[in-house]
């Protein structure tokens, strides 16, 4: 099953469950639930063993899950009708593509099958734009999202410095719930202090309106342009930027969305400097973007689905396949285990030595860490002497 | 100079204008106007002989106007000042890379020149995004953007779909201000009726919101999700979406401005089919982003500058370069001439036979005219049986 919002390379990994899967032979029927947990309760499954191979080979760079996702929650009611499908079906073992919730679901249905006596393989394969699962290295969507981040910053940032007094100013909304990984992603493409970004705004460090300005102002008044990335749940020390707005929309989790932290502060902006300042907002196109795609990202999806299954026929159960980072200069990277339950509703956050100390912005390590995942080296950008 | 409002390959007309500029070699100093009209008023030039090979191959990758562009609008106080500098430089050859805005000001300086006694020749070089020029078949910067909204509607519609009950339906806010052509381009990935776009709001068709309404609903139904792409300048019958808001904006140019369009239908469709509705605008990304640069957009771009250079020193002036298609099944495309005067402030508007009946989405005849302005064929994209 496929669970939470998607990336632009979910189906890579599905792909490579299935895959694994087929090669292995012995695991029999092959199902996929259609809308995850929805599929799951109501038993919507999809025969995936009998596609066949010219259809894979788009579905693999479809973006988009295509199983179906949900932000369902499992509740307690929910797990006896669960349990007598999986029962029914004969199904031993269960592959949840997805993020720290959706490893919550699979810990829970893990744990409920065994006290009911049904020995249950639960493997979850880690799948997040927001990069925030714990004791991965990072997570599968990211390197995908984060590319595109950081060319529509550098984009938009060139687009600001020759549009000069016309919009100097340009706010960019990017999503991450809790972290500020893809926040912090726009400053990949940055070479020197005249590029975009010039402002980060992260979930992780309250924002402080008139500081905000005096760096926004700081940056128009010395390049003649400025561009602010901000997280879409950046907030205030108060609470949510905007005042004391009602979040827009609250899932299932009980996450709160507030509406639009960049667009408080873009309209914040345009007032305090008397010109025009735009608002961008790309939204499920940054998750989705198929020209934007990282080609490690992609790989390495690929491989955390095949990892998968290699694991629950070694008998592992409750776990979540990591990635795992080599030593080396050269990037190089691996899978792991960690147990469900230590990643189950855990947000890995950006460490302290990622942030520069004006917290607004990102550090050189942080760079170091992030550029092996995007893919291939983005454009080299010129300027006019 | 450049002016008006950037694409991802306007520095490639630029580029193409001074390489056949240097190329010739009669045509001594070449100057690029800093910021188009401002840099014309206070003699703000830069050289643009001496910049390098390596920069160059650099900045014709460059979104953004490398120059600097300016909204701008000439004067007539403005004439003296601009002739003056002309005059005190030398300049014979004037070069505008811009819009239908720019190109008044173009033919202005050359009729205003030739009143003073300064024959000026003035080549203007076509660049927009909205596709929106007289006279010519399409406009550089139309490709590229159209790529990008295209692709962005293949992914968001991906995500809609495989989001199903937790976020069905989508509003993708794009360019266009008083034509539809970039909204339009959102079905140049479309496949079969399940695709995105379902319902395309055009600036030329005022929009019935019980009808888009009615258009959403029906494909949600039938589909599980819709997308909705709009032009961010589309209105009602009677004026403007949203009722009787002010414009957020008002250019030079006395061009109103109303902030979403996508915005007001979005909140109008959560309201009445109670789901959750996301709202996207792109807006600059749409115009800079490198990863969705048309292969055959970028050339053209080039292709133009250079022969604003060849017909300028054949004699031309007070006329644009346009772009004619040839009549072969094969798309093939050359240069030739308009008088600037029959482009400037003219909009070329969608016409009716790349209007469905319905008005809310394209034809094939408009499919076929745009398809080879985008470079590679899209990508495939598949769904699970």
């Amino acid at each position: 099953m496929q669970s939470g919002g998607s990336t632009p390379v979910i189906n890579r990994s599905l792909f490579g469950v299935v895959q694994a899967a087929i090669e292995d032979g012995g695991l029999g029927e092959i199902y996929g639930a259609s809308h995850g947990l929805e599929g799951l309760l109501v038993g919507r499954l999809i025969d995936l063993r009998d596609q066949g191979e010219a259809r894979w080979s788009r579905i693999a760079r479809t973006p988009g899950a295509a199983l179906g996702s949900t932000r369902r929650k499992l509740t307690t009611d929910d797990v006896p009708a669960v349990l007598r499908l999986l029962d029914e079906k004969r199904i031993g073992y269960l592959f949840i593509i997805g993020g720290n919730d959706s490893a919550e679901t699979g810990h829970t249905l893990y744990s409920e099958a065994a006290a009911a006596g049904m020995p249950l393989t639960v493997i979850h394969v880690p799948k997040t734009i927001d990069n925030d699962l714990a004791l991965t290295d990072h997570s599968p969507g990211y390197g995908s999202a984060a590319r595109f981040v950081a060319l529509a910053t550098m984009g938009a940032g060139r687009d600001a410095e020759g549009m000069g007094a016309s919009s100097p100013i340009t706010v960019i909304e990017v999503m991450g719930r809790d972290a500020g990984w893809l926040a912090a992603s726009a400053a990949l493409g940055k070479r020197d202090e005249t590029d975009a970004p010039h402002v980060i705004c992260l979930p992780e460090v309250p924002v402080n309106e008139d500081r905000f300005l005096g760096l926004v102002e700081e940056a128009y008044g010395r390049y003649g342009s400025a561009v602010a990335v901000v997280a879409e749940n950046a907030r205030g020390a108060a609470g949510p930027l905007g005042g004391d707005e009602e979040p827009w929309y609250v899932d299932d989790f009980g996450h709160p969305y507030y509406e639009g932290a960049g667009r408080h502060l873009a309209a914040l902006a345009g007032r305090r400097l008397s010109v025009r300042v735009r608002y961008e907002r790309p939204g499920t196109i940054q998750r989705s973007m198929a020209a934007c795609v990282s080609t490690t990202d992609a790989r390495e999806a690929g491989r955390a689905g095949q990892a998968a299954v290699r694991y629950a026929l070694e008998g592992a159960t409750d776990a979540m396949v990591t990635l795992v980072r080599g030593d080396g200069a050269k990037y190089a990277c691996s899978t792991g285990l960690a147990p469900l339950e230590q990643v189950a509703g855990q947000v890995k956050r950006m460490p302290d030595e990622y942030l520069d100390p004006s917290r607004y912005a990102v550090t050189q390590p942080f760079l170091d860490y992030a550029r092996p995942l995007i893919g291939p080296p983005l454009p080299w950008f010129g300027r006019l002497r």
